[in-house]
């Protein structure tokens, strides 16, 4: 991959020297530091998600791509690929059952692939073929006890592989709820599942965390457990010190400001990370950035903000289903937009900001922000990745790699899925 | 079956003979005549969809239950059993290529279990093992030719077959859209659309009834073919007298009245019909009456008050997907909620109404409604069952005919499914 | 009013008895007993609101109805009326500065129409032609220290006045926030409001109890300092034990589940009460129960759930809009609708319930809910009113009475308003 | 303003100059001709609504601002200065009765600062001192048959002032409909608006068009007789080929996909224009483009590509709610951001975008779409404004030229509103 991104790279790197220059210029009439830009650019990391490499699929169909990875160690070979082309992604976010494997093999593969391991993530919203007691009815949450011992005891398996490892993080996102009303306690339900958490809790090691992912609805129509931030942030404080809240972007109800969650779950000291993606209805888990790139820098806007908050430490990852791209290509280009929301954040003339909110000059405050968003950092990004080894245009380069057409003769055809469900 | 409702049923003429008496007193008090809305309700149907009686479930999971239907045979057996029990579901819509089989065995099939068949469904929404193009990027409406015409001779065959087994009607609903800003033609992909359709209309037979679905999103999650009625309508106006409009009360976009929606498209001259469900969220294809009840009321209201226009013939369906309840119990109470709703609108006083809303009696015209909304037509529901020899409880009956452990007993287990299309 | 109440009651009264001895004898059947019920719907009570006597508008217009009162005492006059005809409504709630009167003449007049008096309402949201400093650009959390001692203080006041005339509650309702994303620091400007909170909060007497209501829009279209309930709990929690959160039922994103909220909040020791109406799109302030009655019902249903919960104590106030009916009109029917629902949600039979839930038989737990919801219960409500003395058909007591037209006479008509405000 | 606006201009020259060269050749490298763009962006022209030049206001308050236009006269001064600050708003749309006037004044003012008149706005949604008949309970659609020809001479009146003034349009919005359910029979109420919109229709002269406006919701809060684009193209198709639908940005229900309504009223010959606001929630009328910019640019991309349809002829209009800013400012900086999403969708590759469809390259394509998204044409916008005679910075010029204070010595203070409506 080395060579291919030096020979795609050498013929971009005029043109990029020119826009960055003028760029530079630009943004020094406006006080700006462009190094200063590329180096938080440098710094900037998200996670990826090992499924993440699949292709996914909705309950009406799965339509699988070539070559698609059979197994984690496919799926490391994927993710060592698009960190390779963006030097914005250095860890695999693991979910267990899927990635089980012997740990030491694990450990391998990502040296071998220039990776690290994120948060772990636990799966009680599936029964497995060899699985006892099966989660129809819940997990964590059951009314059966045993089944809720089950579900413990598989996240206390996450964290024991976690630790082998090298993560420091659990992620419990479960899909425990109801469809009807009246079908569960509202209120029992809950204190199942914080006594639950309790348990995997204290499992925890010390230098852990445990992240509680909040979602409206899905796979769960009428109620679900952990249905919006105040009732991830009661878990949080329920729990202690190492629990924390995550935010996915898409898990929210219609019209709400997500950036607004992200400063009040700051501000209780409960902000552990984020799952990235993009959505328009529902959880869509479309490309990050695609749909309303916006949203995404006013959330990137709040964590800039606020980044000197003592104690803020976030985990980010990204989380979407990629059901008609090349997954590669859809982590590829996700990082970037996220990364560059980021940098975008980093423009904001926060001095004027400043001035424009204390003599509540809403629009010009407002114009503060949007002429750091309309902001063309390409070149910012390009010169990160550049000077770190990787593509000046990482989806061309990846396209020149012919990856995907290797992988498909390895790895063998996927039927297509779905029909069954609806 | 016969026997086991009778047995059910004895113990509970006494109760019911009271009740039925005391409502009809109640009922003549204000000059309605009960075996007036006894007989409305024996004149009740909805149809049930044959993949109706498996376990649904989401992209997560799917969690089976006992003695599922392994094919047609067994789904038809399966709808003989909701019929006997509520004789308010006559007919069956068939999915094609799900229940493709031979037509002389279906109709054999239906006559042994007493019903008939509705209209038919056909997919283009999935892969199937053996078909050449994919429509992993669309179906009637996709950019290559040949896809489409693939997709209009699948519709094609749905015709023949449903004519062979006296259907009268094809519904199309398509997943075709885009994910992503930019992906497709919004414009374009619609004229491919039209185009395709109009090849199926023209092979529609005289009598027959082409139904287009709209849905504002999934499996597509930024822009769907047809997503609104709007769009719908334009498709009906522009194919021709024999396409009308289908209305699914779970496609529509947040807060939308749907009751609206109802009286515009009888206006129009083009509302063929309901799939009728309930939900919450977006498209939860939740139990009939669970979630809103008094929505689906409201909806009735309409189809009450408009049921006099000339050349309204309305095809009633249900379409849930079931994933945690047997589906047989849901689709009998989901057939008695439906039909609850529609008593429920035949006894509005529609005198006083026109008086208080000639007056703009806001108040006391919104109170009319709810008396009639709020009146327990059960006994009359009960009533009309029994007197059709169905079941008085029909979940009692069916529970005490032991009709899923038995099918347990010679259907094998399925596998659960779901895991790869997060 | 209680000559014109007897004489509407008595033509009434066979056929209630009547329709009450058939429903008494139908749910003896059910094992419940319909004088226990009786009693609940007795002990029931709901506040009305001062304001909501006037005819309200939206920022299009106002359409003004006929004797519209002229003033707080006025008002108590017409909320005198609707307790006399409900029973149901012994409080009033003011909103100051537009009841600001001598305590002593509000006391002596609540006494005269007997009422009391609830929690009392601040009004930061508007300027008054008196008032030194501006809140266009906020109040209790506006940039300038001046600003937010000057709402700080009339909250105070607010409490003064409260105590003066026996309240013992107050409501916080701002309607801070911003309309552009970057106009204000969306983690500073709720530093700022919990700090001017702490200062009311410091002035609130031993006996008292301060709510915090959220709402997720309107009047800010961009952010709102307590946009949501789990903000409104950072809120309570920051400021002690006498803090709670109020929940109105209209002030949600789309589809949120707001009975969950409930149990969240009672399960966290900070269910402080409700603000009951109904809504359709946003905070349409539209008449309890008139939208969606089955919502209201499992609201109840959480209330009654956990009745019992040690410390539990509710404040319930009617908040409503009432733009084209006769407010006193659309307070009566409300207040019964309230009334009906906590009945509903007091039959269900909570033993066969938690049966079902135990066994996760979701299809008969949800049954279970929908049998009590569809009990016509309005027997048990005109009995417990006509025990209680008040109409069992208010509506025709309240037009038989004159009420209005009596009014009309000695309150001069008021001009339409609106028109600059769009 | 002239000489103001050369000042402001003036030292802002040479880096204009810079910025446009490193454009110009960073879009040659693309292959885009930047002169092209700039000449788009000089044709480009956007209506502004005369009363968007008042402080608008929310129905709990309204806060004025300072200098408030007193009269038609004033409005037509503050868009005078608009116009000469942006070069992009060269009409006016009039509001009748608010401004209602002598139309031979109105020319000769108009003249006077260099404007023409847009879209007539008709108002029955508001009561007038010297109206007959009240619009409370509807105008064009209400059940009395004197009410309905009041509203439809009325519409009839803004048709002829407006051809006394050289517009050509009449819009027609309207807040009929319903608050409850059962309040108005859906169907007859549309009836009666159709029979109305006739008699309007009929008025029509034949070089005028008519636009319909749907809203989902507000100030109805149940049903709207308009209440969606589908409702509306129904009411476009029984007028005639004059009647065209206007898309309001703010006016539908939550997630809806605003670009692909505009693709289908185009296909169907019927799109009429626009109203361009911004909103995050329901229709909060924001300043264009703060919100939600990339949806703007998915509106702009849909008219792009289909600019070349026959007989598409589009009004453009702002309409927004100025709250807290100064009314002139949030029209300037609306105007630039309409234009801008304009610009930037000219600058889309559709070659290479056209190429990406036909492979089903959804990742390219939609990279194609954002690509332009993200281009910073702010130097096509200014060096359009520059050679207009307009403002390279209309807000700095603008603020430099102290229009607001001077307007504040000439005008009176108006007292703050609201308060009665809630």
């Amino acid at each position: 991959m080395k060579t291919i991104i030096e020979a795609e790279n050498d013929p971009r790197r005029a043109d990029l020297d020119t826009d960055y220059d003028a760029l530079g210029a630009r943004l020094a009439r406006r006080g700006v530091d462009i190094e200063a830009l590329v180096a938080r650019a440098a710094s900037f990391a998200v996670a990826v998600p090992s499924w993440g490499t699949g292709t996914g699929g909705t309950r009406f169909a799965r339509f699988p791509g070539k070559g698609e990875p059979r197994g984690i160690m496919d799926k490391l070979d994927d993710c060592g690929v698009i960190h390779a082309l963006t030097a914005a992604t250095p860890r695999v976010s693991l979910h267990i059952p899927w990635d089980k494997t012997e740990p030491a093999l694990l450990r391998e593969k990502a040296e071998e692939v220039g990776l690290g391991f994120d948060a772990m993530n636990s799966n009680t919203f599936q029964d497995q073929p060899d699985q006892p007691l099966s989660y129809k009815f819940g997990s964590l949450s059951h009314t059966d006890a045993a089944t809720r011992r089950q579900a413990v005891e598989h996240n206390l398996e996450c964290i024991e592989i976690g630790q082998a490892i090298g993560s420091k993080a659990l992620t419990v996102w479960i899909g425990d709820g109801s469809n009807f009303p009246g079908q569960t306690s509202l209120s029992r339900q809950f204190e199942r599942y914080l006594d639950a958490m309790r348990h995997v809790y204290a499992g925890l090691p010390e230098d852990w965390r445990l992240f509680s992912e909040h979602k409206i609805y899905e796979p769960a129509f009428y109620s679900t457990v952990v249905q919006d931030w105040g009732t991830s942030l009661m878990i949080a404080q329920e729990l202690g010190p190492h629990a924390q809240c995550l935010v996915d972007l898409g898990h929210h109800a219609p019209n709400v400001n997500i950036e607004m969650i992200v400063a009040r779950l700051i501000r209780a000291g409960k902000l552990g990370g984020f799952h990235f993606n993009d959505s328009k209805y529902g959880d869509d888990d479309l490309d990050s950035g695609t749909i309303d790139p916006f949203r995404l820098f006013l959330v990137w806007n709040e964590l800039v903000e606020l980044e000197d908050t003592p104690g803020l430490n976030l985990a980010h990852m990204i989380d979407q289903s990629h059901n008609i791209t090349d997954p590669i290509e859809s982590l590829i280009i996700s990082a970037c937009e996220i990364q560059r929301a980021y940098v975008q954040a980093s423009l904001v003339d926060r001095a004027a900001l400043e001035g424009f909110r204390a003599e509540n000059d809403a629009l010009m405050a407002a114009a503060t922000l949007r002429a750091a968003f309309r902001t063309d950092v390409e070149p910012i990004l390009q010169m990160a990745r550049l000077r770190a080894g990787a593509a000046i245009d990482p989806i061309a380069a990846y396209r020149a790699s012919g990856w995907r057409a290797r992988a498909a003769e390895t790895r063998p055809a996927v039927a297509a899925g779905g029909g069954g469900i609806i």
